[in-house]
């Protein structure tokens, strides 16, 4: 099952059940009005967008032609947001371009960082920055979004809270983090609005790409038109989904609607940092990990952080070649007061 | 105005307007079904609840009294919950007692960091843990709620941004934050589910003691019924509301039923650590204070964090005696699974 939610000038847009192709869509208002509100009673909710889905796939529902650019990220506004750290490879190398070794723990004990969830962007908003200098970067991810999750989960367990998986950009503001992470208390304002792919849908769909509570296919980000990433999300994923919710769900429970990144996804080449698409490497998912090797390799980051008029365009195609989530597609651009 | 949500069985409770004195409310559904509600359309649910108050302070509505154990924290779950660390004199003392200085930056860029929202306890719920070695501690704060912000808001204009105050517990567990800042991403496994007092206010219900975006009167913490923080919640806050709210805000828009927190309240005395309510001072608003301060004096920490069993409570009394938000009051206990 597909989920996406319509822009309707509300806070939290309208539900709607969207077709395998993404070419149609159904209202499913009159069965839950948001999705966080689906995610509130999903039990009883859930069957009843599963049976809307099928009458949908038979057209045998009224119907909508689906535009990817009128949709929310299908959860607005989130009560959590929480991004964990999981490609290892990613964080490995940030370390090692400034000169700094990991510690061993980081391969068992997840990196998790407290996001900020009122103010997603869609996926076709712009990203709107007051300053360039700040190092605006994308980071594509993959993210899911959970049930109700006790407190004290086990990894295995927390594999059956995960109810959607979609895409996400961590937009990430790269001359803002050394400082604030200096300070100790972690990412605020290096951290501005995520935008999430236009939709979001049930792991039985992905069929057998899920498994392991990893998705496994390559996750296309382009950067102005051009391949700049096609890292395999389920290769070099230290943590699986199920361990970084039980990451998340050891002091508190987590609520409905909850939703946990993987961090930004990253594959190493022959047990080193990978190649650019264009030399016949998978490339990168975030501006920053160039920079990083170059630094590695040259001594100096040669690649630039994105500028106003960059376009980003983060999307994952199925092995028939379809867009299984729609596409994030953001262009910066300077935020007038 | 004052507002409560009572519980009732669903996540966001029901919205009630409360009596200046907490004895009475009145049921305010019909005007907003939650709290959350009422700050996503505030300009036009404001003065009709206002208008409720006025009706129940002339008993001129049906009224029910009001239980402060029946009611949920204000926000059930929000939308963000960002807490500030004001009172730089406590920053200060926590590096210390570490034998750490400082940096000269901490007096003019607040720190902050981005707590989970998804599930707060309600103000009499017990904190539940499933290990006491953890190092539970309570931290004695004020907050506020906001409206929409706007991304780049200044520290002035911030101000009128503010909708509501109240006290908030922010649960810490002391002994897992060495670890967790340690590696780099701030705190998410030590800071568990906060609580909030039973009522938030309107700052004009807070008359002379609401001035220049602080709350001017002295925080009650109270520690197994014994006299444990009197400190002054206006005296030694470096940054106000405004700039806390301006800093959250740099890089980002907030949504409305932002919840900002001061962090923990703490005054000095002549300049230097503050003595305990028992030797004449006004003591501390966490456990992690005195034993800064006893590592400082003595070279060892005597007092210990919170066991299964131990209650504490956070109130604010107005000049008159009485309970301004009512009471957290909060025992530690074992978490079952």
């Amino acid at each position: 099952m597909k989920l996406a939610t319509l822009k309707d000038g509300s806070r939290d847009g309208k539900l709607v059940v969207v077709n395998d192709r993404l070419t149609f869509c159904t209202d499913a208002s009159h069965i839950a009005p948001t999705l966080q509100a689906a995610l509130d009673d999903w039990e009883h909710v859930a069957p009843k967008l599963e049976l809307l889905a099928e009458s949908l796939s038979h057209e045998a529902v009224p119907t909508l032609r689906f535009h990817e650019h009128d949709a929310h990220s299908p959860l607005p506004r989130a009560y959590q947001w929480a991004d964990g750290s999981a490609y290892v490879n990613h964080v490995e190398l940030v370390r090692k371009a400034r000169g700094a070794k990991m510690p061993e723990s980081f391969w068992t004990d997840p990196l998790m960082y407290q996001g900020g969830s009122d103010t997603f962007l869609a996926p076709r908003d712009p990203i709107s920055m007051r300053d360039e200098a700040w190092g605006i970067d994308m980071e594509g991810e993959i993210a899911v979004v959970t049930g109700d999750v006790p407190m004290g989960v086990s990894a295995e367990a927390a594999r059956d809270h995960i109810l959607l998986v979609l895409l996400v950009n961590d937009v990430s503001l790269r001359g803002l983090i050394p400082a604030e992470l200096g300070k100790g208390f972690g990412f605020f304002q290096s951290k501005p609005s995520s935008a999430f792919s236009p939709v979001a849908v049930t792991p039985d769909a992905l069929g057998d790409a899920w498994k392991g509570g990893k998705l496994h296919l390559p996750l296309h980000v382009d950067l102005n038109g051009q391949p700049f990433g096609r890292a395999n999300a389920g290769i070099d994923m230290t943590f699986d989904f199920g361990q970084l919710i039980a990451h998340a769900a050891k002091t508190r429970p987590l609520s409905a609607g909850t939703i946990i990144g993987s961090g930004t996804v990253s594959n190493k080449l022959d047990g080193g940092p990978g190649k650019p698409v264009a030399d016949g490497g998978v490339g990168y998912s975030c501006v920053a990990e160039i920079r990083m090797i170059e630094t590695i390799n040259t001594g100096e980051a040669k690649t630039p952080f994105l500028k106003f008029g960059d376009t980003v365009r983060i999307e994952m195609h199925d092995t028939e070649g379809h867009s299984i989530f729609g596409a994030i597609e953001q262009t910066v651009e300077k935020y007038e007061e």
